[in-house]
């Protein structure tokens, strides 16, 4: 059966090319449950691939897209008769000493590789070898098919917070509508998932990417009319350039207590503080390589917003999802200083969102969903200058501790899309009692990017000595 | 310095797309020295990477291809200034058990990855993990810089056969004109081989490439007039069809005795004995799946010419190169009527190639050469009907034991290229007292490609009991 393809996510497909490969990913760790033997990871994937059927896997990961004369040449859905397993589901390991480096490197690589259209636009990789016996799960997803936070969202519903339980499927599998008991972010069923993420969450874009002109003319008005909200006024950096189809990914977590105690201290958020780490580690980073602009940094930061700020999209019931321009200070050499700034802008950029037009909303959102459209889009309605230079999403997660068929969820990490003129992705995910960070960026625009990791630790230190706690 | 790309090589940069990356790549399995360490294949990865200099690299794996307005949109190779060893050089794991089976899974899909057109066209992964504790080495250079003959030399040349020599350089370093002791097939150094490759063993199809008028008015002769050096009344199979991206790889290999001794008591070559075993295999595995024609399969078989026979490209002193179409009898149930048909075909084909005009041969030779060019001309001049149904090729290796410092090469396995309309290709390469077969095909298009490897088996067999040698 042929179904058409929503203008959003087509946008995806036709802006992915070799060096822009269009796909979300994510990066869980496991702990064995007690009494895993050896051969536990490789009877984890067996049972995985032995879901093999086209009845066992849900639509959403069956489906291809295709163009032909057949569809006039148009892009559409279409059901894979091939439906192939093995293609899908792979199993891979850390060559020696194993560390969190050689996962890194793995999962780096992986990332960088196109998803095959002849096939549904998904891949998952069970990884073996990490010394301290922990095993890697890594999915990569199309963005056509899913966004950042629906791809967290698929994650968490093969979870469960009951350690005892088994028998649970992987995260592709068709399950029926009830039987379902610990759904993590919303009791959502797989089978709701592709209408509620494809007509929801990503609706607003949707419509904006459907009217370029009202969307031109809002960024326009932020170009002459500087606000906090929708500044198109980012210096340039070295992230603002072309960039290759290598990627590099590393990925760390802080405790959540650390981060809150700082906000406590300092009457600003755990987001504020979150940002303010980003902050301070791009500016270290950036005095590293000589490449620290005269102004700040302004980074794209997506935020939730109510229904009825919203006005749009809530009769689906999807994720209504705006953003803010939040000016990162990294001019300021003081921690503190740079905090204070980051909240103020915040505060700004969202009482701004919450008094503007549903119009403008559409298209400050469009920013923030279809990255990989508006640079094109500006482009060639002649704004040279990058509206921002940094993407930095806090997708929130699960507070309490969840397991997949009694291995225990350790961490996960958000793996995300770099684009020509946005070299660099900052995913967060609070999970348990973590903040986890997942940083992706173009292998040759970003050098060195495991440098952050550092600068970021540093950054919580300095804050917290900032702030008196530390 | 900015260097022309050779006609040929920009055909296979045109040729390439998505489902049709054009590389070739090798296998090396070795067994570590004796005293080897744990870490002995993370030392031999680091030694590897320690040599990232642009001038420690040769020439031939630093330079990429590129076209911009200042080569007035011509693509032309130039040297990478951003060249990153780590890009290139990797270090990767087999996840337990560790069987041949889990390398061949990951060599698959590392040959269905294409190279980056912005680095160098070339990667080599040193991988551990399998469980006999032997260390494999896969290489995949694109057919834009050597042939699948000149790959297997490059990799030859980096080899020695004093297991007692230390400090050898990997096969993309830059060596001085001497000094080196023991190339396997010609004493070549690598600094000669871009020239040798290219102006050499390129150049008959390069011209070809440059008259298609003249290609296909042979073509076009051979549909009228049915020779078995240039047949193309090949029926149609399952491997002549358009083909997906994602790779299958099988490898195996036999004693090179068993292969003599068959040809001794029929009085057939071991080349006739390969392409028997291919045929009496294609013929198993066609018939599991009832998809075997009624007439027999037609194998394009690539072979060396004397120079003096191709009148062609002798000056140059590089290979030239025919192809003989062979009639591989696979309608037969009988395994010694196979061989006896194939033998018969061989030898009326060489001898058809012998009394050939140049340009035939030219043209012949662009068939085996340029597989990637060739189809397309043919649909576009309207010949729908497949040429040949698979390329089987047979490349002369080494007769003495090999060692890349004081790791003993136990066995090399050749991967080529599987194109739309040809998802099968078989190269099979002598080693000390081996034949190796490589088998590259299609995931989707070759179904259970593994199981060739059996039929093959099963095959030697045959022929030996056949022959009343087994």
């Amino acid at each position: 059966m042929v179904t058409p393809i929503d203008p959003t996510a087509l946008g995806f497909l036709l802006a992915e090319n070799r060096t822009q490969p269009m796909h979300v990913g994510g990066l869980q760790l496991f702990k064995k449950p007690e009494g895993a033997g050896r051969s536990y990871v490789r009877e984890m994937y067996e049972e995985m691939r032995s879901h093999d059927s086209t009845d066992e896997v849900a639509p959403l990961f069956l489906k291809h897209p295709t163009r032909s004369l057949r569809t006039a040449g148009q892009y559409v859905w279409e059901p894979d008769e091939l439906f192939d397993i093995d293609h899908h589901v792979r199993h891979s390991a850390l060559p020696k000493p194993g560390r969190v480096r050689e996962l890194l490197d793995l999962v780096s690589r992986l990332h960088g590789t196109r998803l095959a259209r002849e096939r549904p636009l998904w891949e998952a990789h069970l990884i073996e070898g990490l010394r301290d016996g922990r095993v890697a799960f890594y999915t990569k997803t199309h963005h056509a098919l899913v966004d950042g936070v629906s791809a967290m969202r698929l994650l968490a519903t093969a979870m469960s917070s009951d350690p005892d339980q088994r028998g649970m499927p992987a995260m592709w599998a068709a399950r029926p509508r009830s039987g379902r008991s610990s759904a993590v972010v919303d009791p959502v069923t797989l089978s709701d998932l592709p209408l509620q993420v494809v007509r929801g969450a990503l609706a607003i874009s949707a419509e904006a990417a459907g009217m370029p002109t009202a969307l031109v003319t809002t960024l326009r008005r932020g170009l002459n009319n500087e606000t906090s909200s929708l500044s198109l006024f980012a210096p340039r950096t070295i992230f603002n350039q072309p960039i290759t189809g290598s990627r590099r990914f590393a990925a760390q977590d802080w405790p959540l207590e650390r981060l809150r105690t700082i906000g406590k201290a300092t009457g600003t958020t755990i987001n504020d503080v979150v940002l303010a780490m980003c902050s301070g580690a791009l500016r270290a980073y950036l005095l590293e390589l000589d490449a620290l602009p005269d102004t700040g940094l302004v980074a794209m930061v997506p935020i939730g917003l109510q229904a009825k700020q919203s006005h749009i999209a809530s009769a689906e019931g999807g994720n209504a999802v705006g953003s803010v321009m939040v000016q990162m200070a990294t001019e300021l050499p003081d921690p503190r200083d740079r905090l204070s700034a980051i909240h103020a802008s915040m505060r700004d950029g969202k009482q701004a969102l919450a008094s503007m037009t549903p119009v403008q909303i559409q298209a400050v959102s469009a920013l923030g969903q279809a990255p990989a459209i508006l640079p094109s889009l500006l482009r060639m309605q002649g704004i040279m200058r990058p509206p921002y230079n940094v993407i930095i999403s806090n997708v929130p997660g699960s507070r309490t501790t969840q397991y997949f068929n009694g291995a225990r969820l350790e961490g996960i990490y958000p793996l995300s899309i770099p684009i020509n003129g946005m070299a660099l992705n900052i995913t967060c995910t609070s999970y348990d009692d973590k903040m986890c960070f997942g940083l992706t960026g173009c292998r040759r625009t970003v050098p060195h990017l495991q440098r952050l990791l550092g600068h970021l630790d540093d950054e919580v230190t300095a804050l917290e000595r900032a702030a008196g706690v530390g």
